[in-house]
């Protein structure tokens, strides 16, 4: 670490599956790695010391958003993202991208950078790779992403070319631009065609960046068509730097993320679906708000030890949420991440001890009940 | 306690003042104390652990919104309130007279009781001495309270006699259904006028009843006028009994309450404050979305120890507020909690130093420049 901005070691193999540790200037992180998302710089629902408790190594920060508000000159003075959210862990940022391209902003691409306007005063910004690094690094975070364009699902061959190559000149900018003590990650993109996908990986891998990202899936796309892209190139990437599936994803996604070699991912669905009142179990989702929890004093997840599923039950969990109680956004999200964290420590286990397919085989059946055995 | 359901000592005085210890089943409580409200079997914003770690000793619960929702018969197969919320500590119900009488609820009241339609969708309920106190005796609470007439302020002389005499009837009707193991508070009436108050404190004062609550304040009289009552009122009260003055107050009314005589005290504004984003401190209320807050990397209140003021900054919950994050309540309930327990515990050991009266005039000094040293 004396000499670099952070370390990467696979230290265990079972099949593609890695097992590894990555070190930063805010601890070690085990992987596979799950990443919980702090868009604003807040795991939605949660103080910094539930999270803490709840043991994630690394989060995830939104540039956009944080550009936004509280924005970056105020971010820098209040000492960077980790003294704002009093969060001691690692921290790894998006570059903006994904949001300029999923968000509709008003934006306006050019070879240089994107002109866009803020969603919600209108107030003109702009986006380039030299910005985006500039704006990560000030924001203190331990792992910066390169400035991306993100196209969407379902434009042509052609039209995917033209903007991987625009992320490609991107690529090479953002890397030039990084000068602080923030890691950066390169993103490989090409939507759904593989032959694009090959070509990224080739220019991005070969590219002096610390880690490398597949960008540009669950954007729309089939989820078989996802994994048609994850498994054709996870195997390509550089096997010395961690990889980063971005955005994805459930229970499922992520143990078959593991199964093709990922180590790193993150995604809104554990704290996103908390609020929504969709609860992730060891037998699958479940909708707390149906009436068969009414009266149920069982635990959300017998298999749990969060303090969720410790101290009430899911009769007690339906009360809230059918009542609009806040505290049920709070019992929600610490059970979700809760899971999430849980169930990559079993992948990590299962990766060291050589049973990860025998895991996976389990798990995806006991997950597919859906509820069942609830 | 084995005979009784509650015992109540009187530990030290200072002037009206009293340090006091209150035993009930679920613990041993220090008087003078606050009740934060859990209305819905939820003080709202915090699960239940995040709760006991601010330590209250004792909490409210409202029988009106938990026998509409969701229910006695369901709250007492799930095993009452304390088992449902996952709370070890003690809880004090309300009969839900005050909310019959101020919810605006579709009612008929009569000799015998109230017929109502429940707010949420227009069934019928019936409350009355027996049915309340039988309701709270299911609930399983430590202390219940007697079904009492709330009456609103600006009411004639005669109207509010009228009301009170009923509330007296019922009150003889309450204590002849306590037959469970939760012990029994009446109710003192009798609006502004003092005549009433004594007439009110004669009767209810000589029943057997387990401790007796000073209730119809804070009902929309000006302040002066509620403090004519409760200064009026408390120092006839029985003094071998908890003294509880109903939905009290502001930091100066739990202050100004003690001094005269009071035990205990129960409010929203704490928790619903917290929502609104006003927090309460050391040196005054403050509103967090204020923009002097927006780079103010200060805790809070240096002077207070709770995780709020202990990990993050003002420029933080300013943030969190005003971009609507959920994380903004827990954080700004958790002080606000925080806040008048721990004013509680400094009243406590200034009466038991027999220093309250300095104790008092430092704090009402310091609280009353508003925040202006924020």
């Amino acid at each position: 670490m004396a000499d670099s901005r952070i370390e990467f070691h696979v230290t265990a193999t079972d099949g593609a599956a890695r097992r590894g540790q990555l070190t930063t200037r805010h601890g070690v992180i085990d992987t596979p790695v799950f990443m919980p998302v702090g868009t604003m710089a807040s795991v939605k629902s949660l103080t910094t010391e539930q999270l803490a408790r709840l043991g994630p190594q690394i989060i995830l920060n939104n540039t956009y958003h944080l550009m936004l508000r509280p924005g970056i000159d105020l971010l820098e003075k209040l000492g960077g993202v980790h003294k704002f959210m009093g969060w001691n862990g690692a921290v790894l940022s998006d570059s903006g991208g994904f949001q300029l391209f999923s968000l509709a902003a008003i934006r306006k691409i050019r070879e240089e950078g994107v002109e866009f306007r803020s969603h919600i005063d209108g107030a003109a910004y702009f986006l380039s790779p030299e910005t985006s690094v500039g704006i990560q690094t000030r924001m203190g975070v331990d792992i910066a992403m390169a400035f991306d364009e993100c196209p969407a699902y379902g434009l042509s061959h052609a039209e995917i070319e033209k903007s991987m190559l625009l992320t490609h000149r991107w690529a090479r900018r953002s890397l030039a631009a990084r000068t602080g003590a923030s890691a950066l990650f390169g993103i490989v993109q090409g939507g759904i065609h593989l032959d694009l996908r090959k070509r990224s990986v080739e220019e991005i891998g070969a590219i002096d960046f610390d880690g490398v990202a597949i960008g540009g899936v669950s954007v729309g796309e089939p989820k078989e068509e996802m994994f048609d892209v994850v498994n054709f190139t996870a195997p390509l990437l550089p096997a010395d730097k961690p990889r980063y599936l971005m955005g994805v994803g459930t229970p499922e996604d992520l143990v078959n993320g593991v199964t093709a070699g990922i180590d790193m991912f993150d995604c809104v669905m554990p704290t996103r679906n908390a609020r929504n009142g969709t609860l992730f179990t060891s037998f699958g989702k479940v909708a707390i708000k149906n009436a068969r929890f009414a009266a149920d004093d069982r635990p959300l997840d017998p298999r749990c030890s969060c303090i969720t599923c410790t101290t009430v039950s899911r009769a007690y969990l339906r009360h809230l949420y059918t009542n609009d109680e806040i505290a049920a956004a709070v019992y929600n999200t610490i059970h979700n991440i809760s899971f999430y964290l849980d169930l990559m420590k079993d992948i990590r286990q299962a990766v060291a001890s050589n049973s990860f397919g025998s895991f996976r085989e389990a798990f995806l059946s006991r997950y597919a009940s859906g509820g069942k055995d609830a």
